[in-house]
């Protein structure tokens, strides 16, 4: 089957892979309908050292099952499934508590020989606890929408579950990529009706801070009200940052997290597939396998937002 | 009257100051009964410049109110009352949300003419918000336990809260002065049976993090399990810290916040007047007014743990 190799900054390929199997009884097959690049994708397309090897990408995908291991129920062949961005048990302690990104079995696609999203097929370890069965059609317009569900709606959402964001919380949101636009989005969906309302001074009860970077985070807390939360959801790109006095007298929470895209899905699906949300909207171009190397420099020049794969 | 004054690192001295007095006609005038050394004032005891001014001490106190003001109601000559550490009006917005640390018309004792703690009387700004009135004599045995809800206990308290302790919390505590045993006392109120359980590696829910140093903060996330949350109610001794992307990654929450103790004096005042719960136990040894500056010395050379101050 064809896949997306990265073989180093600014590298990528379209290469013929071995095609994707069931290895484990837990496994299933899913040939992919629709699936996305990342933002965090753009972190290796511009650092990775070159390697001979190369590295199997992506984790946002959609799909119908093809094969199902031994130890599969409830899922069959010609189920419309959707993947949170991190494979996992679903029953072990860290996901009883909705925290399936720490699953004591679980893993990341790509790597350790487990396929990438962005590719013909993927053979999904933990299948029955990891894929979301869709009603609709893979066919239907809507699979933008829920092909978010994956990643980036999921992360807005989890910006704000962790902040604490409800009807009568101002929110602040750092960050107008995909997951800024998310988070805005999920913040939004929580019933909040000025979402940059002005403050009087006082800075907003939450700051979902999605891009990652030092000055990122010194902004929210510049823009923090007393006793508020600050969600970080971008991947820090540093290892220390501000945490002097002033947090704590200020009573100021920094929180957030990689979201457990896993704890989240059925949640919001009903709204993504109703229309009520529409974070679909944050795809605004769509490739083939082939374009998949052109879709990497377009999302690395901000030429697009996000790019949509459709094999 | 007699009070504490301090004009330097190591130079504490007992004074005679102008009589307490009601300025405002929402301020009341206490005498103070009990009050003690908070570890907070062994900061400046060990760095304050040399000042011909010098500085009232003591926020942690007490005592009978003897005068009110034209405006204070609810409150009257006679009445055993205990003050949180600031004072606040309990009325504006950042006192309806449980914040009183963050009053719009709050503020510290012994600072901009208001009287400290560690003396023979106090003039209470705002005190219909900030005294609590205590249902028992002031010759009762118990006082040492409500006198920490000036301070320690109700620190120790806001550090469970803020971390979402539960009866299912496994909890870690860096710190044993006075905060990390009263820390301590409120998470075994919460219905926690083996504080510092095993946990056979996976590190535990909630650390309370009740030092201030580095240090302290780095160990709090060596210690701390995926999705926890550190609370901070030591006040940092640094302005830059540990927030990296293992923390992202791990879904860990940083919190705490300096107490709002007046949020919380009247929920933890039954368990400790019925003994439930007896963080009096924290004070070591009691002085006199004129044994202050000792009492000072004691502390600071770790020779006790805590001093309670009978004037």
């Amino acid at each position: 089957m064809r896949a997306t190799v990265m073989y180093g900054a600014g590298d990528v390929r379209l290469e013929d892979v071995p095609d994707a199997t069931v290895r484990q009884p837990t496994d299933a097959v899913v040939r992919v309908v629709a699936s996305a690049i990342c933002g965090s994708d753009l972190w290796a397309y511009g650092s990775m050292p070159a390697s001979q090897q190369g590295r199997r990408m992506g984790h946002e995908f959609l799909g119908v099952v093809e094969d199902v291991g031994a130890d599969v129920s409830g899922l069959q062949r010609g189920d419309l499934v959707v993947t949170p961005f991190v494979w996992a048990d679903n029953t072990c302690d860290f996901c009883a508590e909705g925290l399936q990104t720490s699953c004591r079995h679980g893993g990341r696609y790509g790597l350790n020989g487990v396929d990438g999203g962005q590719g013909e097929a993927v053979g999904v370890p933990q299948a029955q606890g990891t894929l979301v069965k869709l009603p609709v059609g893979e066919d239907s317009a809507l699979l933008p929408s829920p092909l978010t569900l994956s990643d980036v709606f999921c992360v807005g959402h989890h910006a704000c579950v962790k902040a604490g964001v409800g009807p009568r919380t101002t929110v602040t949101v750092i960050g107008d990529g995909a997951v800024g636009l998310s988070a805005v989005l999920a913040a939004r969906r929580e019933g909040i009706e000025r979402v940059r309302e002005l403050t009087g001074g006082d800075g907003t009860h939450a700051v979902l801070e999605c891009v990652g970077s030092k000055p990122a985070v010194e902004m929210a807390i510049g823009v923090i009200r007393d006793g508020g939360a600050i969600s970080r959801v971008g991947l820090p790109q540093y290892t220390e940052g501000p945490l002097g006095p002033d947090l704590v007298l200020r009573n100021i929470t920094i929180t957030g997290g990689a979201a457990p895209a896993r704890a989240y899905i059925e949640e919001l699906l009903p709204d993504v597939l109703d229309g009520t949300v529409q974070p679909g909207r944050v795809f605004d171009r769509t490739v083939s396998l082939e374009q998949v190397p052109d879709g990497y420099r377009a999302m690395a020049d901000r030429e697009v937002l996000k790019v949509l794969i459709r094999p």
